[in-house]
């Protein structure tokens, strides 16, 4: 796992200028498009709405894909702009993407503007969105797998491993057993108590790695013994949490024992086959054929070919599609010259485009009305954020300070374990589409991700560990 | 207009072996994608559709991003394959690639194999295909339009203009007279006869300008005085058959003359606002800040969305949307740095990827069945082939032999100007969607448009106007 953050490196590799003009850019051609439809708009008249085509029926209106194109304009306005303003409050940006995110959904935009959210976001436009944010979840899981590096953890491998499981093992029991009084009413339409029960304890223990490699980085953490000790432990957890969350959807989902067995065992043998076969073939042919280099169609085609086939094939096994989307980073060498730059530009067009869309799916499915109109789940939710928060920062801060982690320190890695990022709103997203949580359980979680995330910049400058404008790092003292 | 195809140039920019290489590549993905789909196929469990998500109806069931992915790859293997096929046969590959489309349709998959069309094709994604395919058009239309050179006319401005205006004036005149008896037959149910003759007229009037140029190119023939004549007669024609669309289509639309003239009028504006306006503008723009590079995302958002908020604009109009992207084409300065490849890149992508899925979708709602089943149908499409032929290669050639022009050149140039391609499938799928023909018309004429293009390369080599593998080109006497 590298210091790397497969969020926010666009923004990185660009000055503050360009980040701003790309924002703008993207704004300006949102208001550009919602001016035109304001004026043309719904009472003009739609000749492709009018016109009776052809011999399939469910054709979309002629002008259907400039209304698609109008929404995920807005949408990376929205998120290009929110994600600047989060840099400028001390926030990652990606919080400020979230945000956007959630206030076009029913909590913010859709309560107080029904108007502007039906002209931005007509209700035939969300199972299209839907599907560009499938794509641009899939490109995202796929950057994440390309993180991974099993030399990295090298000869701390034990200690680490160790210390990863037990900050994973903590939150996931806490989780669990905060949740069993609350299952009746935070549980999905189609989750035994056992299955959501599981879940919530898997999604407590979940650490966002990209926002904590980020927020590393930006603190100019990354080489001292804190950086890459939380470095390494939020890569193992993660894999941990992927592997608990597989787990858990193999159960939800083939119901008996036999098939949970079968669904695990099918994973672990494409893991395996993916990781001892298919990394080192492709890293061969790679080499072998270092000289020369696909044209541009050709190699976006086989990216996206591995990426679909590996997702359609662990979604056929009983686990989720993002998985089969992981794998195919994994698989594919880093460093393969055929490809060119096609994987960094795909995760580069897709941080921009199809990842702030997959953020805006999120916030149409998030109401906040469904939770606080609902005592219950509100007391649900809150009681799962402390549990979270304790379990996961304090289970880390505890167990780094036992193996001789100096106090400050050891907080301060327990507070970076905590940020959940990305990664909760993709398992929370997932659980919501097998229906193991309810709406307003999801949206309750989605908030609570929200928080711990945010806390986490804060919280490091409170604690003397986050060197604002890239000042020298403070060096911490070995254990 | 430039001697250059913006249909073909991905292949031309490679040598053949990679150019096999992508077609190779694409059907392994697809072949992999249906086999996966066979093994895991519908019989296996799908847990996306099994649970009921969320606060919106409507979205589609998980894996069908995976659906819609292999659906693409599909499409995009087989015309790769189609291309490849069609330049072995000494075909342009367009050619190949509509075949492609028209064979994934109910006229060939469709009705012999409906089990392996409903797997590859399922019903829901249908509409999903047909934004790509929009999405595709644009893009297409908007390359289309980047070859508008003005300059390119010169001193020959006159005599060109003049026989380009005969040279879409006699065809057009000669297909409307021959479809006034065919009108109730021929007629979609939102068609005036008035329309609907004026409709067919402009059909058959169309040059297509890419596959000409490209055939020129293959020929050797651009530098020539038959090369240089016909391409800017065709890019005149081409010009001359888009303003007859837009009107045509302002008639169907608008039905009163007063609501005509104002579509005219206004759409007449945009385009002197942008070539007179807006292009000069953008020129001393990028030319301003030649040094600097927008990143990727920003410059794609910035193309992307002038195709698309001009394509708004003339759909809100009540000309098609299509001439909004054409616009954007034109508008944009050839030379901009600024822009870095991204106009080329999208381009190139979009010949490979979404382009095919256009083609998909006209075979989608292509039927030889409502053809062949309609002997009157299939009389009427007879009539037009035939009028469309006498008229645009009949009528070139005597022009140009009347200017001077040798015989075997001129009705070189008649036959070179009876290529239809893909601008007449852009053309006719335009009136289906408006409901100006029926589903059986559109069939028999987009096969007028297959037989039509198919011509041109043998009709050429039977006139020794086509020197094979490049060799040197003849060069004909001066006029």
């Amino acid at each position: 796992m590298r210091g790397h953050d497969p969020l926010d490196d666009t923004e990185q590799a660009l000055l503050p200028a360009p980040a701003r003009g790309l924002a703008v850019a993207l704004l300006l051609i949102a208001v550009a498009g919602v001016s035109m439809l304001l004026v043309f708009g719904p009472g003009a008249q739609q000749p492709g709405q009018a016109a009776a085509p052809a011999a399939h029926a469910g054709v979309p209106p002629a002008q259907s894909i400039l209304r698609l194109f109008l929404a995920v304009a807005v949408i990376g306005g929205l998120a290009s702009l929110g994600g600047v303003l989060a840099r400028r409050a001390g926030q990652p940006s990606v919080v400020g993407q979230m945000v956007a995110g959630l206030l076009l959904g029913p909590s913010a935009l859709g309560s107080l503007a029904p108007g502007v959210s039906a002209l931005i976001l007509p209700g035939w436009v969300a199972p299209q969105l839907e599907l560009l944010a499938q794509a641009g979840l899939a490109v995202f899981m796929f950057t994440v797998g390309r993180e991974f590096d099993p030399a990295a953890l090298g000869r701390q491998r034990v200690v680490v491993g160790v210390a990863a499981l037990a900050m994973t093992a903590v939150p996931f029991a806490l989780g669990a057993v905060a949740a069993v009084p609350f299952a009746g009413a935070l549980a999905g339409p189609s989750a035994s108590g056992t299955a959501f029960v599981l879940f919530a304890g898997t999604a407590l223990s979940v650490t966002a790695f990209p926002v904590l490699a980020r927020i590393l980085q930006e603190a100019g953490l990354t080489a001292t013994r804190l950086g890459s000790l939380a470095i390494l432990c939020a890569g193992l957890a993660d894999v941990l949490a992927w592997c608990a969350l597989a787990a858990v959807i193999a159960l939800a989902h083939a119901g008996s024992p036999a098939g949970v067995l079968t669904s695990l065992g099918l994973a672990a043998a494409l893991v395996l086959a993916v990781t001892l076969v298919v990394r080192p073939a492709l890293a061969a042919l790679a080499a072998r054929h270092a000289a020369r280099r696909l044209p541009a169609p050709a190699a976006l085609a086989l990216v996206l070919g591995l990426i679909f086939a590996l997702a359609a094939a662990t979604d056929a096994i009983g686990v989720h599609a993002i998985f089969g989307a992981l794998l195919a980073g994994v698989a594919f060498p880093r460093d393969a010259p055929v490809l060119g730059a096609v994987p960094e530009r795909l995760g580069s067009l897709n941080r921009a485009m199809l990842l702030p869309v997959f953020f805006a799916s999120i916030g149409l499915r998030t109401d906040v009305h469904l939770a606080f109109g609902h005592p219950v789940v509100l007391l649900g939710g809150a009681v799962l954020l402390v549990a979270a928060v304790l379990g996961k920062l304090g289970a880390a801060g505890v167990i780094a300070w036992a193996g001789g982690m100096p106090g400050r320190l050891a907080l301060g890695l327990g507070v970076l374990m905590n940020a959940r990022g990305v990664t909760e709103i993709v398992v929370l997203s997932t659980g919501l589409g097998m229906g193991l949580i309810s709406p307003g359980t999801f949206t309750v979680l989605v908030l609570m991700a929200l928080i711990t995330t945010m806390m986490t910049a804060p919280a490091l400058r409170r604690l003397g560990l986050y060197a604002p404008a890239r000042a020298e790092p403070r060096t911490p003292q070995p254990a």
